[in-house]
């Protein structure tokens, strides 16, 4: 299933795209694409259902983030080993984990704002895994089974923010709309192969990424089984798997975001995101 | 006021402090001490409630985290003069920003969970600032008019975990019971000097931390409209500012917390927090 979340920010409704791509309401179904609903059962029970019995929704309806009731974006640095190369970092030994603010969570159509004194916004088309049980010290071999599914996460990233400004990337991580998520969030039934998957990403249509997930250092089922010994993950957590090379930093010379460009990146039988830059 | 949360975990309901240490019920005046709840005006409509009338509550009853809704945790890192020097770090030239993950809180006495691998548990007593409006690019002058009220933060730290794999401090920093909140969310009215409060932790009856916010590298007005030329902070939002010197590793030799042992803790006039350590 790509189930997905529709309607103005603060006030989406579920819903789940059917085999023509029309958008079917989700309402009096279940409350959200969050908490209970993203368990396994949940989502068998939700799989079972003729579409064709939902009523139709406006195609032309904002798409709002694909998952609610997210309490936390864990992401991974340098999980690629090209973007490490690129980034002139060595290749980590373990997971590196940072976290962005949920504040920052925007749908995969909404502008994204260069902030005020940015000088050095930048992208990262990344893999993110939808967690759909709570899970606290899994075994590697059982962590998919704590998986909803899969959606595309652009990790928009200030450079500056993050490396110049004292330590630690959160400043450069957490700012408003760095973090569209979606625009489904496609169950794991239907990504049957997380590590095989073609991303790439768009800057006025010259294509900077173009990647895959098979050069992930940590698969998902390590991430998910590393970070649950250090934290209890909740339904609607989110991990960022890290980015394939390709970003702005990494361009001789580097080259950033300006308001008025248009974002675009997807990942393969994920679906898109199209962004317009606008100033913060 | 004094305003806390009190009941089982997950099922909290809002309380104030009387005059008399007696927890009186806001059950049906206000849903939970967060969100709307927490905006100047909502407080001075509370403030004005003859709290005699309000039904009393057991004081056998559970105290939880005072604050519901958080949807961060920012955390400023070194930001008292001393402890940097004991941690062998520079003086940071702007604030060291970093997160803590929200399934890390819980309430004022609730065992503190040692987590399996760990060896080197820490403990950070420190002054949290709980926000209570939408503050994005603020001035310094106008930033307290945001800050809803204070409360007590046991800002817990695996020392190995944050500095011993693999970059960034998340991992250690973000352990289940890592962010006991409260008892009180002390409103600001009450709070009219915050950098000039003592505060100390004791770890089975010997204190290890006794300092004073004066110590403050930055403060918070300072710490609240820098924050916000970065994210929107939004009601419930957190921002702990910081320990005084005294923690565990910086004792010669180093001191960790290991299963059995009471941590105690406080600030002036915001109240005490005592945890039981456990195994996790």
């Amino acid at each position: 299933m790509k189930l997905l979340r529709y309607g103005e920010p603060g006030q989406e409704r579920p819903g789940v795209l059917d085999a023509d791509g029309q958008i079917r309401s989700l309402v009096g179904v279940i409350d959200d694409v969050a908490g209970d609903a993203l368990a396994r059962e949940s989502l068998a029970t939700l799989d079972a259902i003729d579409l064709s019995t939902l009523p139709v929704v406006s195609p032309v309806t904002r798409r709002g983030p694909c998952v609610a009731g997210t309490g936390k974006i864990l992401c991974i640095g340098l999980n690629y080993a090209d973007h490490a190369a690129e980034s002139g970092s060595a290749l980590p030994a373990e997971p590196l984990v940072f976290m962005k603010a949920i504040s920052a969570i925007t749908g995969p159509d909404d502008p994204l704002e260069i902030p005020r004194t940015s000088e050095k916004t930048d992208w990262e088309v990344e893999l993110c895994v939808v967690i759909g049980e709570q899970a606290k010290y899994v075994s590697e071999a059982d962590a998919l089974g704590y998986v909803a599914g899969y959606c595309v996460m652009n990790d928009v990233s200030e450079r500056a923010f993050q490396k110049e400004r004292c330590g630690q990337w959160t400043k450069g991580k957490s700012c408003d709309t760095f973090a569209p998520i979606g625009p489904y969030l496609v169950t794991a039934d239907e990504v049957p192969h997380p590590e095989r998957l073609r991303l790439w990403l768009e800057v006025d249509g010259r294509r900077y990424q173009d990647g895959s997930t098979e050069q992930m250092i940590f698969g998902v089922a390590k991430l998910v089984s590393y970070l649950s010994q250090f934290m209890t993950l909740h339904p609607g957590d989110l991990i960022s798997t890290g980015t394939p090379p390709g970003v702005g930093m990494g361009q001789k010379p580097p080259v950033f975001l300006r308001p008025g460009q248009t974002v675009r990146l997807g990942i393969e039988g994920l679906g898109e995101q199209t962004h317009g830059t606008v100033a913060g």
